[in-house]
C-alpha cells in the first residue's frame, strides 16, 4: 500500500528532481549530437541515459507516496524557461561550458534543499546526486584548450558568467514559483532566511567550478 | 581471455548494429524533445535510453570478439547520411512517421543480417532486436488522426514513400561500403543472391507497417 503524503512540499522537490533530470536528458541527448569525436558522442549519449534512469526511480518514488508522477512533474514545466533561446552556445566549447555551468547550478539547487530529507527520499536522492562524471569530462576537455588559448579561456569566462546569469535565474524562479520547497529546509543555523542560504550555496559552488577551470567566475 | 575474431564479418555486424543503436537514440531523444505532452516526451526518453543501452551490451560482445568497438562503430561514421536534411518533419504526425519508417527499415536490415549467428552474438542481437514498443506508440497516436482526418493520411502516406525511400538507400549504400555483411547470409534457399534478399525483406517490412496505420505503401 502507497504511503500517503504527508509533506506536500516533498511532492514538490520529487517534481523539481524530475524536471531537472528530463532536462539534463535533453541537453546531454544534444551536446552528444554535436560531440567532434565518437567517444565522446558515446559517452555524453551514456550519461544523458544515466540521467533518465533516475526518472524511472522518482517515478516509482512518487507512487510510493501516492502522488501523481506527471502532475509533480508537470508543474515544472517550462522550467527552462527561454535558456536556450538566450543562450545559443556558438562553438563546441560553449556548448560544454553551457552545460556544466547550468547543470552544475540545477544540481546544486537539487542538493541544497535535499539535505535532510526522511526514508525513502534520502536513498533515491542520493542516487540521483551522485556524480555522473560530467564535471571531470568537461574539466579534462577544456583545461588543455584554455591553457593553450588564453583568448578562448577569456572568451569561456564571459560566457560563463552570461550562463550561470540566467541559470540562477531559473533556480530562483523554481523557489518563487514554489515556495514550500524551502520548507524543507531547518530554519536554524548561523543564517535565518533559507533561500539566502539557497543562493549562497549555488553562487560559491559556481565558483569553485570555474576555478577548476582556471577562470574566474 | 577474449575469444580471436574469426570473421572479420561479424566485426562489420557489430559496428552496424552499433551505429544504428546510436543512431536510433539520437533520433528517439530529439522526437522526445518534440512531443507535445509530457507522458510522450517521457516515454520517448525512456525508448531513446534503452537503445542506447544495447549500445553496452555490443561494446562488451566486441571486446569478447577481441575487436575495436570505436573502430567498428567508426567504420559506419555517416551511415545515415543526408536522412534529417533530406527529410524535415513538418510536424509532430511527419516526425513520428519519420521514426518509424526509418528505423522500421534500419531494425529490419539488422534482422535480415542477423538471421543465422553463432553463440554469443545470437543472444546480444536478440535483446537488441527485441521490440521496445515504439512501433505501437506510433500506431496508438497515429491510427486515430488518420482515421478523422483523410487528408493528413494522404499527406502521410506520400510523406511514408518519401521517407522510405532515403531509408532503403541508406541501408543499401551500407551493404554496397561493406560487402562482407552479406556473407553472413546462406546463399542457398529459393532465391539465390542475398542482396535481394534483403531488399525484398526490407520492402515487405514496409508494407506491413504502412499497413498497420491503413496507409498504402
Amino acid at each position: 500500500m502507497p504511503e500517503a503524503v504527508e509533506n506536500p512540499a516533498v511532492v514538490d522537490l520529487v517534481g523539481l528532481h524530475s524536471s531537472i533530470q528530463l532536462s539534463a536528458f535533453t541537453r546531454l541527448a544534444k551536446d552528444a549530437q554535436h560531440a567532434p569525436d565518437l567517444p565522446g558522442r558515446v559517452t555524453l549519449s551514456r550519461m544523458a541515459a544515466g540521467e533518465l534512469a533516475h526518472l524511472d526511480q522518482l517515478e516509482r518514488l512518487a507512487g510510493r507516496l501516492n502522488a501523481d508522477f506527471y502532475g509533480a512533474l508537470g508543474a515544472f514545466d517550462g522550467l527552462m524557461g527561454d535558456l536556450d533561446r538566450r543562450t545559443p552556445p556558438g562553438d563546441w566549447w560553449e556548448r560544454l561550458m553551457k552545460t556544466y555551468v547550468a547543470f552544475g547550478v540545477l544540481t546544486d539547487l537539487q542538493r541544497e534543499l535535499s539535505g535532510d530529507l526522511p526514508a525513502p527520499l534520502d536513498d533515491v536522492v542520493g542516487d540521483i546526486l551522485a556524480d555522473n562524471g560530467h564535471a571531470d569530462f568537461v574539466v579534462a576537455a577544456l583545461t588543455p584548450v584554455v591553457a593553450a588559448e588564453p583568448q578562448l579561456g577569456a572568451r569561456l569566462a564571459l560566457w560563463g558568467r552570461r550562463v550561470v546569469g540566467e541559470a540562477l535565474g531559473i533556480a530562483q524562479r523554481a523557489l518563487d514559483e514554489h515556495p514550500r520547497l524551502l520548507t524543507l529546509l531547518g530554519t536554524q543555523g548561523p543564517e535565518g532566511d533559507p533561500a539566502a542560504r539557497v543562493r549562497h550555496g549555488l553562487s560559491g559552488g559556481h565558483a569553485r567550478r570555474m576555478d577548476r577551470l582556471g577562470l574566474t567566475a
